[in-house]
C-alpha cells in the first residue's frame, strides 16, 4: 500500500519527527522463519486482518523461537522477558484465509534487553505486508528487576542477530 | 516499571536512535476519556495483560470516539480509516480484573491522516501504565486511495487536538 | 432472531435430539450482573460480535464474580477450576459499540463441579441476545485431580444458585 | 482428562439431563482436516489454551473449508451463515506451542441449516483433546431471513456428511 497522493502520511509527526524514512524490509534481512495461518476472527469488519492481530503474530514468532531453542520456559523459568515497547508499520492488507511467512531477526542486544524486528509476508510474496519491532527486557520473575541476559539465551539471540553467526 | 539497572533498555536502538527520550504522559494531556474493563483472556500466562491486548484497547477508544461523534460508519461510509502505523510503550503491568481509564488526544492532523495518542491508566491512578499512538490514513472504501479528511471528521478531531478548542 | 421459516433449525440433532426446546431466559432468572462493553475487534467481517467472543464474556463474568467474592486466586490458589464443557445459543446479534448486561446464576452444584448459566442482554433490553452455560470442575493445581468444592466457594456459589439464599 | 472421582461432573444437569453420555470421538469419524498452530496468546494464566480459543479454531476450520471449496464469499455473497448454537467439551488440555489437527464432519443437513462436528487432536495424537459442534443457519444477507442452502453448498457439505460420498 503506497500513498502517493499524501506524502505526509508515512512521515511520522513528533515525537518521531527525526526518524529516518525507512522502506519495508526485504526477505533477505530476516534470519529465522515461521509459517503463520490466519484465523477467521483475525479479520475485522473491513474484511482484513485487524491491526491488533499483527502483534499476536509477533508474540508468537518470538516466543516460539525461544521455546524451540530451549531458552524460554514460560511456566518455570527464573527470568522472564517483559515487553517494554512494540511497534508496527502496515504496508499492505492481509486477509483470512491467507497464510503468512513471519521473518525474525535481532537488531539490538543489550545487557538485559533485546530488540527484535519482525516482517510479515504473504506466503511466497516478496513484498513485506507489515514490519514491526518488539523489545524484551529480562527480569527476575519474582522481583521484576532487570537481570543480564542468560548466557544460553544470548547465544541463541546472537545466532539471528545482524552480524551474528 | 522503571529499569534503573539497565539505562540502555528504554533507549531505542536504530532506526529510532535519534528519537528523544520521552516520559510517560500525564493525565492532563488527554482530551477524551473512555472506561475500559479488562477481560479474563486479556491476561497471558504471566498473569498480566498481554502486550497485544493494549492495541485492542487503543482500537476501541479511537473507533468508539468516532462512532459516538457520528463521524464513522464502519458499515456504510464512503471513506474508511486505514491504520498505517501503531506503537506502544509499556510502563507498568495491568491485570484482570483491573478497570482502566483510556485517554485520547490528536497529536497530528494531516490532509488525509490523523495521529492519535492514547494513554492507559489504572482506574483513578495518576501514573500512566502504557502510552501509544495510532495513525489513520483515510481512503476511499473502494479504490483505497487517500482522500482529504471529511470536514465533519476534521472538526471532531480538532476538538481533541493539541491547541484545539 | 427467530427462524419461523425453518422450524427445524433450532431443534438440535443427535446427540442432543432429546433435549427439550427451551426459550431464551428472562432477566429475572439471573442472580448476579456485570456490565460488559464490546470492543472494536469483537465484531467480525459481518459487522456483528463474533460467536467466539460470547465465550470471552462468559469467562469474564464467571471469573470476575469469583475474584470479587474472594474465592478465586488465579495466581496462587491450591485448587483451580477447569472448564469441561461450554455452550451458547445465539438469539439476536450484538455489535460494537453495544454495552451489555451479563446475568449469571448457578444451575447445578456437584461435589467438585459447578454449572453456571449466563445470559447476555443489550444494556436495558428485556430480550436475551444469547444464553450459555459453563461447567467448572475443581481440581488440585498440581495433580489436576478433582477435589471437593472448598467451603467458602460453595457458600458463594449457593448465593446465586436456584433456590439459594 | 478423566474425572474418575467425580462421576457426576460430566453428566450435564437440566436442560440437558436427557443427553446420552458420549465418549470423545475417534479420528476416523472426521472427513476433512486442517492443521492449526496455537499462538502465544491462546494460553491463559493457567498456561493452557483458554476455553474460548477452541471456538476460534472451530470457526476457522469451518469457514476455511467453505472458502476453499468456493461456497463462501464473506465479502459479497447474497446468503451468509449465521451461527445459532455452539458447544464444546474439553477432554485434555492443549498448550502453546502445540500444533493441532482439526477434524470436521457434517452431522445434520436441514433445509436452511447445517450442524458441524469438530474434533481437535494434538498433532499425531489419537486421543481427542476437545470436540464441539457448530450450527449455521443460512440467511439472506439483507433481510436476515432463512433461505434454503444453495445447491453448491449442499453438495460440498454432503461430501463430508455421515453417509456422504
Amino acid at each position: 500500500m503506497s500513498f502517493p497522493d499524501d506524502p505526509k502520511a508515512p512521515a511520522a509527526p513528533a515525537p518521531d519527527a527525526t526518524r529516518r524514512p525507512v522502506s519495508p524490509p526485504a526477505r533477505e534481512r530476516f534470519r529465522h522463519w515461521l509459517g503463520i495461518a490466519t484465523r477467521w476472527l483475525d479479520n475485522d469488519v473491513y474484511g482484513h486482518v485487524n491491526n491488533v492481530v499483527y502483534y499476536a503474530y509477533f508474540d508468537t514468532v518470538v516466543n516460539r523461537f525461544l521455546i524451540e531453542h530451549g531458552v524460554l520456559d514460560p511456566h518455570g523459568g527464573d527470568v522472564i522477558g517483559l515487553v517494554v515497547e512494540t511497534g508496527c508499520r502496515y504496508h499492505a492488507s492481509l486477509s483470512f484465509p491467507d497464510e503468512l511467512d513471519a521473518g525474525l531477526r535481532v537488531v539490538h542486544l543489550g545487557r538485559s534487553s533485546v530488540r527484535y524486528e519482525i516482517g510479515l509476508f504473504r506466503r511466497g510474496a516478496s513484498a513485506c505486508a507489515a514490519d514491526g519491532f518488539f523489545v524484551h527486557v529480562y527480569v527476575d520473575r519474582v522481583t521484576r528487576r532487570p537481570v543480564p541476559l542468560p548466557a544460553g539465551l544470548r547465544e541463541v539471540l546472537t545466532g539471528i542477530a545482524d552480524g551474528g553467526r
